[in-house]
Order: C-alpha cells, then sequence, then structure tokens
C-alpha cells in the first residue's frame, strides 16, 4: 500500500523528520568519539526499535531506559544490556529478576544504604544477585548520594556481598538544563564529570569495586571538553532536539527533528488568533520554554515544509484547541484560513512524542515514507 | 485468576475508586434530573467503554467526544449517537463519513462561513448530508462565533442546502474554570445559557432550524439555576473530578475517584524530600492549579488509603521522579521511608488519565477489582 501524501494525514500526527534525526545522531556519534568512553543512549524520549537501532553499533545495546516496560519492549527485540536509571522499588525487583533470567544484563540504581540493604535482601532470599549503581548527585537537582558524603561507602559495602554487586556510579546533571551560555554547560559538564569521579575514587579506597562510571545528559554530552575517569555516557533527547534545547543553544531550530502536525479549524479574527486542532493532548503540557530567553509558548509554529511562521506561536491550548498567535507583545497576526496545515515544534521532545502511539517518518522531500509504533505507559 | 493486592501494583498505576466515581455519576443524575434537558457526557475524560457505560441510561448513547479515535472505539462498543465537539477540519470529513455509514448518528461543529461552505461541498460531492451544530462563543476564551455576530446566520445558511443539515448551536464556557466562586459559576452559566440560547433565537428568526441548544461543562451543569431553552448538557470531568475542581470548590477531595499510585525510591534528608516514582509522565505535566488559591504542585500526596498526608504535595518533577515535599513556606517534612506506597490526587483528570493505558479498578476496602483499559491518540 502507497503512504498517503503529507497533506492527506489526520491530524494531529507527529511528524519525525529521519534526515534531521540521523544528522543529530550523527553529531553524537561525531562528539563523542574524540574520548575514550562507551555509549549508553537513554531511549527514554523514542521509546522505538527503529530510533534505537540507529543509535548503537551493536543491536544489542548497551541502551539507558526510565521505565521497565521500556526494558521489557527493548528485550524483546533483541537488547541485552540496560541501564534502568531511576531508583529502584522493591515492589519492581521480581520484574528485574524476570528480565534478568531471560539473559539480560540489566543493572538498577539506589542512592540509599536502606535501598541498598533491601535489594541485597531481596537477591538473597530469591537466588539472585542483582547489578547495581550508585546514584551521585553532582548537581543537587533531584535524586543521589553527593560524592563526598560517609553514607556512600555504607552503601557500596550493602552492595559488596551476596544478592547484589557493586557495578559503579552513575549520575545525571539535570541542572545542565538550566544554564544559560555554553561556558555554563561546559562548567556543568565538568561539575558532572568531577563529582561522579571522586565517588569512584572514594570507593575504590575503601577497597570497593566500581567498573562503571556513567555521567550524561544532552547539553553536557555535547559540550564536555574532558572525560577522563568516566567509562560511559547517556543523552537521550539529542535524537530529536526540542525547543527547550534550542533556547539553550544546544542546536538550531532547523535540527529539531519532531513535530505536530496540526489544521486549521477556525479563526477568531478581532483577536489575530487561528484555531488548529493541536491542543495540550498532542502538544503536552510541558512549558519548558517558559523560563527561557524566548518563551515559545505550546510550540513554535512552521509550515508544512516545516519553516518557521513569521512569529507565530501556541499563545494557549485546551485539550483539543492550540491557540496560535504572534507572541505576547508582538503586533497581532492575520489568521490563517480554515483547512491550512501546519507543523509545530515541541518544547519537550520527551513529553510531545509520549502522546502518541507512532510517529509518521518523514523522508527527504517531506515524503511519508513509513510509520514507526512507539511505546508508552509502564 | 485473583487480583493482585494493592501494595503489590507495579508503580505508578493509575488507580480508579468506583464508589467516588459513582458518587460523582449520581450526583450529576440528580442534579440535572430538575431540569427538562437531556444529557449528552463528555467520554474524553475517560475514554473508556465500562466508565462510560455507566453515563448513560441508554448504551447507546448520547455521548460528546474529542476525537474521532474515540468516536471510532465507542461506535465499535455500541454507541450510535455521538457529538464530535472540536471544530472540523477538512481532512477528517472522510472520517466522519465512514462512520456515518456504519450508522452512527454522528455530528460535527465549526464557527466560520469558509468551514460551513466546505463541509457542505465535501457532503454533496460525496452523497452524505452532514450534520453540523454551529460553535457559540460565549465567554471569549476560545473558539465560536459570538451569539450577536452577522455571520452566525451567514453559517446556518450554508448548512441549510444540500451536503449539511444545521442541527442547532452549542456551546462550552471554558472560562468557568477560572472562577473565583460558586456565584460567578452561576453567573458563568446563566451567561453561557443565555449566549447560545440568544444564537438559537437568531436563527430561527432567521427562518432557520435549531433545534438542538447545547451547553456545558462541569462547573456550570452543576451550579446552573436556569435552562430554559437549552435541550442538552454536556460535561464529563464530574466522573472523576480532580485538584482544579477541588480549587474551584465544586467538589471536595475526598471526592476525587482519580489517584496515581507511586512508590518512594529516595530522600534528600536535609532539604526534606521524598523522592517517588511518578513525574511528569505519570502525573502529566498540567499545573492547573498553579492559577488558584492553593497551588497543589503536581499533586496532593495521600496514603495507601486516600488520606492526604499532611501537607505534602509533588513540588516538582521530572520525567519518572517526583519530589514530595511541604508545600513552600511550611517547615520541612520528614521524608517517607524508601518503599512508601504513597496516592497522589492530580491536577486535572483528563491530562493525568491520558498518561496511562488502564485504570486499576478499587473496590470498597482499597481491594482491586478488575482492570479497565482506556483509549489514549487520535
Amino acid at each position: 500500500m502507497n503512504n498517503p501524501s503529507l497533506d492527506q494525514l489526520e491530524t494531529p500526527a507527529l511528524l519525525l523528520d529521519e534526515a534531521r534525526m540521523q544528522h543529530n545522531i550523527d553529531r553524537m556519534r561525531s562528539r563523542l568519539a574524540r574520548f575514550r568512553v562507551g555509549f549508553r543512549p537513554h531511549v527514554k524520549t523514542n521509546k522505538c526499535i527503529e530510533v534505537t537501532r540507529r543509535l548503537t553499533a551493536d543491536a544489542a545495546g548497551p541502551i539507558t531506559v526510565s521505565t521497565l516496560h521500556e526494558a521489557d519492549y527493548f528485550t524483546a527485540r533483541g537488547v541485552t544490556d540496560i541501564l534502568y536509571a531511576v531508583g529502584i522499588a522493591p515492589n519492581k525487583l521480581d520484574h528485574v529478576t524476570k528480565l534478568r533470567r531471560q539473559g539480560v544484563k540489566l543493572s538498577v540504581i539506589l542512592d540509599s544504604a536502606e535501598a541498598a540493604r533491601m535489594v541485597a535482601a531481596h537477591g538473597r532470599a530469591n537466588g539472585e544477585t542483582f547489578d547495581v549503581l550508585i546514584e551521585i548527585d553532582t548537581d543537587r537537582h533531584r535524586a543521589g548520594v553527593p560524592p563526598e558524603a560517609p553514607e556512600l561507602i555504607a552503601i557500596g559495602r550493602e552492595l559488596n556481598g551476596d544478592g547484589a554487586t557493586l557495578m559503579g556510579v552513575m549520575t545525571h546533571a539535570g541542572k545542565s538544563y538550566d544554564c544559560k551560555s555554553a561556558d555554563e554547560i561546559r562548567a556543568m559538564a565538568e561539575q558532572e564529570r568531577a563529582g561522579v569521579v571522586t565517588a569512584a575514587l572514594r570507593l575504590r579506597e575503601a577497597g570497593l569495586p566500581c567498573p562503571v562510571v556513567s555521567v550524561g545528559s544532552t547539553p553536557t554530552a555535547l559540550y564536555a571538553e574532558n572525560l577522563d575517569g568516566v567509562t560511559e555516557v547517556r543523552a537521550g533527547v539529542y535524537v530529536f532536539f526540542d525547543l527547550v534545547m534550542a533556547g539553550l543553544g544546544v542546536c538550531r531550530t532547523d535540527e529539531i527533528a519532531l513535530s505536530v502536525m496540526a489544521t486549521v479549524i477556525g479563526q477568531q479574527v478581532e483577536k489575530g488568533w487561528t484555531i488548529v486542532d493541536a491542543g495540550w493532548m498532542a502538544m503536552s503540557r510541558d512549558r519548558g520554554t517558559a523560563r527561557q530567553a524566548v518563551d515559545q509558548g505550546y510550540g513554535l509554529v512552521c509550515d508544512l515544509r516545516g519553516r518557521p511562521l513569521d512569529g507565530l506561536i501556541v499563545i494557549d491550548a485546551n485539550q483539543e484547541h492550540g491557540i496560535v498567535a504572534a507572541r505576547p507583545g508582538a503586533a497581532p497576526a492575520t489568521p490563517l484560513p480554515v483547512g491550512t496545515q501546519v507543523r509545530i515544534l515541541p518544547n519537550h521532545a520527551c513529553a510531545t512524542a509520549a502522546q502518541f502511539g507512532e510517529y509518521q517518518v518523514l523522508a527527504p522531500g517531506n515524503v511519508l515514507r513509513e510509520t514507526w509504533q512507539r511505546l508508552n505507559g509502564w
């Protein structure tokens, strides 16, 4: 069966520009080639085997996941080396065990002696030995044990007996998303590296093993100048990029591979509003650019070929309605005619993609090439 | 197979308290019983046949949907009277035609003469006669033609020939979500009613038919004191309720039927933070209470029996991490132990439910009774 032409798609639809995606994948690969580190892409942004297969040289991985549902999905598709990078909860250990007994090298993370004791005890009680990384807090933004904390060694010791194996340390400098310049991102990358390497040294000095030293976020992976002591890098959103990354200066808007196609369903002429059929259900409620220098509303509006329409953004959204207008403060725009089709670049690729069950893949010339399914939920 | 006990569920999971839901359904039914109006529940909140069957006396409907994907789903499950309440786009008319030829009485809406001409022309070209309602703008919040606008009659005339049938008028007072008191909601309900009835009278005075006069939102449906001239009411979120509705005074927090179950995965003791495995992917990015008197963050934290834990909310969220803490300005809380399970009430039921593929249905005594699938996407 032939694919429909782009303008025949029912909207809203999630478009993936394959050439832009490949450019982004190649950029990260060539950037990391200058370091002697492994790469374990985070697939929480794409949740799609066709995308993930393009990220690693080996179809077996390694990859990073954000849910065990992702681990199930990728295991069923031949991936055998997976890091589950959200602190493990006791009610997930049977699921981890099941996956490990299918032959997957599935590692988990934690950041307290209490959790380490629970994991090791569960392993001993069930004849399993879990591979565990200690999460290090290098930017005080969320989870993890500080590199210098006394508890780090106590956690390591809990993981150095039956039921658990201490594999190493990992960190994620989520604060890199709030940086204001390339210099700030470089400094954050060094802070991320130095913190996790310090933690690794302390564990080794205490006589504990620490083969893995894992860091990563898209901004720090692209700006790091030194990865001494690091064994692997993780990053996810770089595959698609988004307006938050563009606002951070990490990509240009014409490198964003993901967009939501929408159709004009009405106008409010005296307000300069165009109403489209992509609301927050399609764009997600993510307003990540609201705290950046340029607030892109719920998304930046482009024509059907992906070129930004002068100054139009989605200024507000309801469940299935987006209100397209000039930015606040700018002169009102002439509304677009009913039936006009547009493409809207998202604030946050992870959030917008998760609103859809599939990607409509665009080949060069904006020809629909195929449909790729993606995973959602838990 | 027996259902697992609640504390055996892998988290995050979407819980639906069946008794609370039934109480909410009964409340709307008894409220509307005092008026001589039909009821066409909006199923965009629940997107689930088991829930929707409880909303109407007749399994055939009528219902309101927000996507044609919902129309497909409910048509396949025996519903035959459906209003698609988002302005119709030309690229959806073949889909509407297909559903109508399956025997569904599917109505569409629009708010411009341009759209009306397109719909009628498509009908004539394809031997179809579309049932159309004109959307009336009674609160200037989004779409619709104002009740007093000259264009209203022009739209009606476009729909009074071959290819389209003018069925009536509809409106949605979305601004009712921003009201500050019950009196304001009552006034908004009257504004909604008066506006759409004015539009109906004007169409009839112009010699056009207008059998249907449809209004609705959960707040206005629950507070309207006069529905003279209205033939049907629509409402959706009342089935589950949420923190935005509680903040509006339309329900109590102990009437909210939907919650996200989460597990504690870590602590940051000196900050008073508890880290749970429900982030914005589970809660959604909706921050609807941020503009209300009480900002509930990403959700209000309850124990496993659904009772609020003193002052704890989700103050921030990443994709799969929620940060639970005391409200800003309050004394720091003692973090909850790793492994503790909680239930989090959502800001916006429509947005949070859409992050999940299924409801875990709780019978009285917090016993898991069954799993109901829900629809997502387009």
